[in-house]
């Protein structure tokens, strides 16, 4: 993440070293919590992409429409943080951003309240950018996620696998693509004065989809490379993925049976040597190139979409690093 | 709940029977999540305290003010059914309103997510009431709650119970007072365009002390009567009272040991026949009697504060109505 971001959020957080934290020493430890996951250097994707749109749309730094564009990635940013606070703990993970997750470290109890206390520090966030029409957005945005959040976890608790293409895309579409693309995109457009475009939205619903599934290629992988989570750790999890999903329904009724046993288990169940068994028939299938065909297939219809969109736009130079940004991310290696 | 609010609450939540629901099924389940809480018949205190504090100054039925007053009403209940669905789950309770808690219906996972979202609509209420430093208001309320509630379960996680009457105050002072009296009150004004009176936080902050001291000797009583919560869950979750506190500071070394032994367990290796001892000792000790009476006198001195700044509002019937409504909760059997 920019360095300037990080320091409007870490400014936003309360400081662990202030008269209350002497007096309620306990209290340190919350707030060393809450500035936590900001600091352990994630990409800063949306907040990038937010940023740049507002300069493609006009917004020039060092005027109070950069300042909001600022804030309003800030929101992006402590979004991302207290919704992954959260995450972590639903899929029970074990790793973020190469060190232990929150809950591991502190329990669930105290991991479940910071990441509230985080969510109410974004609202302060979206008050600091005065941009009025920033409100709907947030709130467009947590809804989108939660639903699709609560699709994938719902077929995980209820052991749903007869799944299609359409349903895994219909999840991906409302988890990840309105929050790390088409919100971005929109709210860097209101930043800068300007009405967002409409085809935003199916450009980053394309490009949503691309990146989540670069990210599951990413998590199968062989090797673990930088990229930040534990390969195979979406297996674990019994995530339902393209590529599963793809591997499933051309798998023999031996291996189905196979694969649906271990799934049915809790992941501290879960056999290790069977579940590299899994991996290796995953691999060893078509079904991860066939997802990253697919991947790069929703990427270019997603980035000639978005070319058109901001062709557009005031500055053309900051048009045309947002679309090296997010073919980078289409393409990307960790 | 008074029925407008709950309409009001019930109108802003997505419907159950809906042409997305009908497409995604699972959302049917997640939008019937958000609606449980709301639904199970909570006493609304909260929302009842704002309503009259905005009457007390000058709110009228039927006007936009009493409109805005409403809304910030929903914003309270919201709040409250939120923090409820993740503090079942930090705590691990077993109930809620005489029902099962969420996360026992649906597992954590699905509850958490489902906190999360209705989070985020009680924002959309804030938005809605339209009283801009309504904003303020509910951040802070978030803020102090969280820091209250992280006291209380760094406590329980780090087996801290070396503590004093002053760290219980503190604790319940940020978790309970703020949300339960002193925000309802102050909100109440700024609805009815007016600033609140300073005095609304030492009143707030002594009747808060009064309200969840009287929850915790509810808790411990003998009979469950038509108190909604497991009898005893307090001290089965671990959690610091001030009965407790007293109790243990006036215990035998090895009442001490006993007690300190069973409290290092999980709640679900606690011995029910050793948790029965326990609470007979604690009703035979002298210590309900003395936190009822400690609760009486901050009730007593909060009253008097809050009738003198009730004193200078406009409506007096309503003034007298905030003191009634809020007597009676110091002194409630349920």
């Amino acid at each position: 993440m920019r360095s300037d971001l990080l320091n409007l959020i870490l400014g936003l957080l309360p400081s662990t070293d202030s008269d209350r934290t002497h007096s309620h020493p306990e209290l340190a430890q919350f707030y060393a919590m809450l500035r936590d996951y900001p600091q352990r250097g994630g990409k800063g994707l949306r907040s990038e992409l937010l940023l740049l749109s507002a300069k493609a749309h006009g917004a020039r730094e060092d005027t109070p429409q950069w300042q909001s564009a600022l804030w309003l990635g800030a929101v992006l940013e402590l979004f991302q943080n207290w919704v992954l606070i959260h995450d972590d703990i639903e899929d029970d993970s074990e790793e973020r951003r190469g060190r232990p997750a929150l809950h591991r470290l502190h329990g669930v109890p105290l991991a479940l309240n910071a990441g509230d206390a985080l969510h109410a520090y974004m609202w302060a966030a979206v008050q600091q950018a005065g941009v009025p029409e920033a409100y709907e957005e947030v709130l467009t945005m947590i809804h989108r996620t939660a639903e699709g959040q609560h699709l994938d976890l719902a077929w995980v608790a209820h052991h749903e696998w007869q799944l299609t293409e359409a349903d895994y895309l219909e999840m991906v579409r409302l988890k990840t693509a309105y929050y790390t693309v088409v919100i971005p995109l929109r709210l860097g457009a209101l930043a800068a004065g300007q009405l967002p475009d409409p085809a935003f939205t199916p450009a980053g619903e394309a490009l949503g989809a691309a990146f989540q599934i670069r990210d599951d290629v990413l998590n199968l992988q062989e090797d673990e490379g930088s990229y930040g989570k534990e390969i195979g750790g979406d297996l674990l999890e019994g995530k339902r993925t393209l590529i599963v999903l793809h591997w499933l329904s051309s798998a023999s009724a031996a291996q189905q049976a196979f694969f649906l046993n271990q799934m049915a288990l809790p992941r501290t169940d879960k056999d290790p040597v069977q579940m590299d068994q899994l991996l290796d028939w995953i691999r060893e299938s078509g079904s991860l190139n066939y997802a990253q065909q697919f991947a790069l297939e929703q990427g270019r219809r997603g980035l000639n979409l978005l070319k058109e969109a901001l062709g557009r736009t005031a500055d053309q130079t900051a048009a045309a690093q947002i679309i090296d940004l997010v073919q980078s991310y289409v393409t990307r290696q960790a």
